[in-house]
């Protein structure tokens, strides 16, 4: 694959400035190859999240085309990556009405951008705005398959029709999607293949009394990383929406969705103090540059603020970021395990493993991109946020 | 004060685009003036930290001059305050030697940039950059009051001199100065005044250690909004930093430092849907635009992801921000409590007053100005993030 060409970056891992955001693009092309052989043998299309990379460079490797389809959650995202070229886009946050100007705009630029609700009013907006403007704004209803969010029930006929027609009155009824949020709590296969066809019943459910009502429904989205790694069977389903899938983390490998050594992001870090009679290590990355993410607290294995990897990425056995400051780092053994406290000198760099990709992702402008335990960096992609 | 000219700003908060950073200036500045007076009637300087600001705006109006004095946690804050006319910084993150050539070119445009350390390694390197560079960077000896993160303790009394003396070949003891991360976790005024006074003492005791080997030490600076506004006698102490201050948060709230009408920073959000049978309202602001902070969690009142109000800034009775997804806040009456759900309809907005201000404000890229109950913008001030 081609490379967006950097001037003046970084040769080495050992030459960046700390905190910074490394992405290992071995693992990442791994993660990206193995969801989509999965779906391809389901025969589902795949429409990457892009919520999680916010970047241009990432999108062009995850997508399935330099055009699409792609989901996304802020019309930030939706901005920068038509401006890259994608022309099939999922806005998947419930759409507020103050939004529906930015997205006419960006339909009018000739990007096909579809909108996410779950009510009546919201569907009423949809529709008036779509008149208004002369063209029909696609919606999506969104389903709740499992209490976590937002959704109808797709057991609430009359709610789910009553949206389809008020739709129709201008707009354009695109399909059903649903999230099944709860899988980041579930552990193990069995548990998360009941997610994952919970996820796809729910949706093919409220599709079905759509269509009988002579509705139209031709999209039947579901989406989650843990789901899309474990569903058998995704009859009636059109697409997969997954967005962590393409770097992992602690969380996914703490249910069982990927392994340690698939994370393909880390935040490099350099040692910047010792506490030696508390077998404390300090660096100079804290949850500013790892996010205060918590997920794996409720998981078996706890990972702090992430787990520590030596700089060319293997981690330490049982080496932690215990507790964070805003710019500090504490990195210590977990307390119970077997590891020992590696001999680290003040300057020496260590890699940290997030708990949650999106989070730790978010705090960076940019990926420091290598290739497995090369501490060559080859690129640098920049990262954007914000919401406007 | 003279405000930044924005062109085309909103006009008010419901013209703003959701989720938005707002920042309300009437309290922003009692918060201020308070500090201020209280430290004036202590005899000691304020030396604000940044790290919760990052906006120039601000800091012109937190520091007691242009050029300061100021406290920073990256070398990203010190470009950015140097670059708009700051002088006098402390750069209060344990130097790494790697980052000493950027400090070097800060002081060579006229900016005295401090670091802190507390090993004799770190002395060393800073020493030996000195005398390379020709010139002597000022270092203060980070002292540990309470055992929360780095620094020596005061009762150290090789350490410390091995330090001082390591700097002295080259580089210059500038001072000593701790911080009271730990009263972070105190509760009530008298704990609270525990914290500020062990605070002082540490300080004080290392650097009568320091004066009594013939080290000079002419700073001794101690710091946390807690114990700011909680010390009684700053005897022997120089100046205070403190950040968090100058917007307040709920965490400070529920240690007793301020009361929740103090807090000057919130998050603007819409209502984009509803789980009536759970008695759920859904908005657009989720832990992307909150920060995933739960530091009220461990407090007598947990304040989920923030504490809602209205569009004004006054709080709903008991109304929180539950649970949150990367764009989607869950917001609930807390449970038990006597609140009651208000009638929000979809597009209407709230505001969510937030547990830690430096977390929330750092997933944001300005702030929108109000005073008190105006729903009028006079302003946006840029922020900016990032390390290097």
């Amino acid at each position: 694959m081609e490379h967006t060409a950097v001037e003046g970056i970084a040769a080495t891992l050992e030459d960046l400035a700390t905190p910074c955001l490394v992405l290992d693009a071995d693992r990442m092309d791994r993660n990206i190859a193995r969801l989509r052989t999965r779906l391809d043998g389901l025969g589902v299309a795949l429409r990457p999240h892009l919520k999680t990379a916010k970047s241009v460079d990432v999108a062009r490797r995850v997508m399935t085309s330099p055009a699409g389809p792609a989901t996304v959650s802020t019309l930030r995202e939706a901005e920068q990556f038509v401006a890259a070229g994608v022309r099939d886009i999922i806005y998947a946050v419930g759409i507020a009405p103050a939004k529906l100007p930015q997205v006419l705009a960006l339909r009018a630029k000739g990007a096909d951008v579809a909108v996410v609700l779950d009510s009546v009013e919201q569907a009423r907006a949809v529709a008036s705005a779509s008149r208004r403007a002369g063209t029909r704004i696609p919606a999506l209803i969104e389903i709740d398959c499992d209490g976590h969010r937002s959704g109808v029930l797709p057991s609430d006929r009359q709610r789910l029709l009553d949206i389809g027609r008020a739709l129709e009155d201008g707009a354009q009824l695109r399909g059903v999607m649903t999230h099944a949020g709860a899988s980041y709590a579930a552990r193990g296969s069995d548990a998360l293949r009941q997610c994952a066809e919970a996820e796809r019943r729910s949706v093919v459910d409220a599709a079905t009394i759509l269509r009988e009502a002579g509705l139209a429904c031709p999209v039947v989205s579901v989406g989650s990383t843990p789901t899309a790694h474990h569903a058998t069977d995704l009859a009636g389903v059109t697409e997969v929406r997954a967005g962590v899938f393409v770097f992992f983390d602690l969380v996914m490998a703490g249910i069982g969705v990927c392994r340690v050594d698939d994370i393909a992001l880390s935040v490099l870090a350099t040692v910047i103090g010792h506490q030696r009679e508390k077998g404390w290590i300090l660096v100079d990355a804290g949850w500013m540059a790892m996010s205060q993410d918590r997920g794996t607290r409720k998981q078996q294995v706890d990972q702090g603020y992430g787990l520590v990897c030596d700089v060319r990425g293997k981690p330490y056995a049982d080496l932690i970021m215990a507790d964070a400051n805003q710019e500090h780092g504490i990195i210590t053994v977990r307390p119970g395990s077997a590891g020992v406290l590696p001999d680290l000198a003040i300057g020496d760099r260590v890699r940290i493993l997030p708990n949650h990709a999106c989070a730790t992702g978010a705090q960076h402008a940019a990926y420091h991109v290598v290739r497995g335990t090369s501490s060559a960096v080859e690129a640098e992609w920049p990262r954007f946020g914000g919401w406007q």
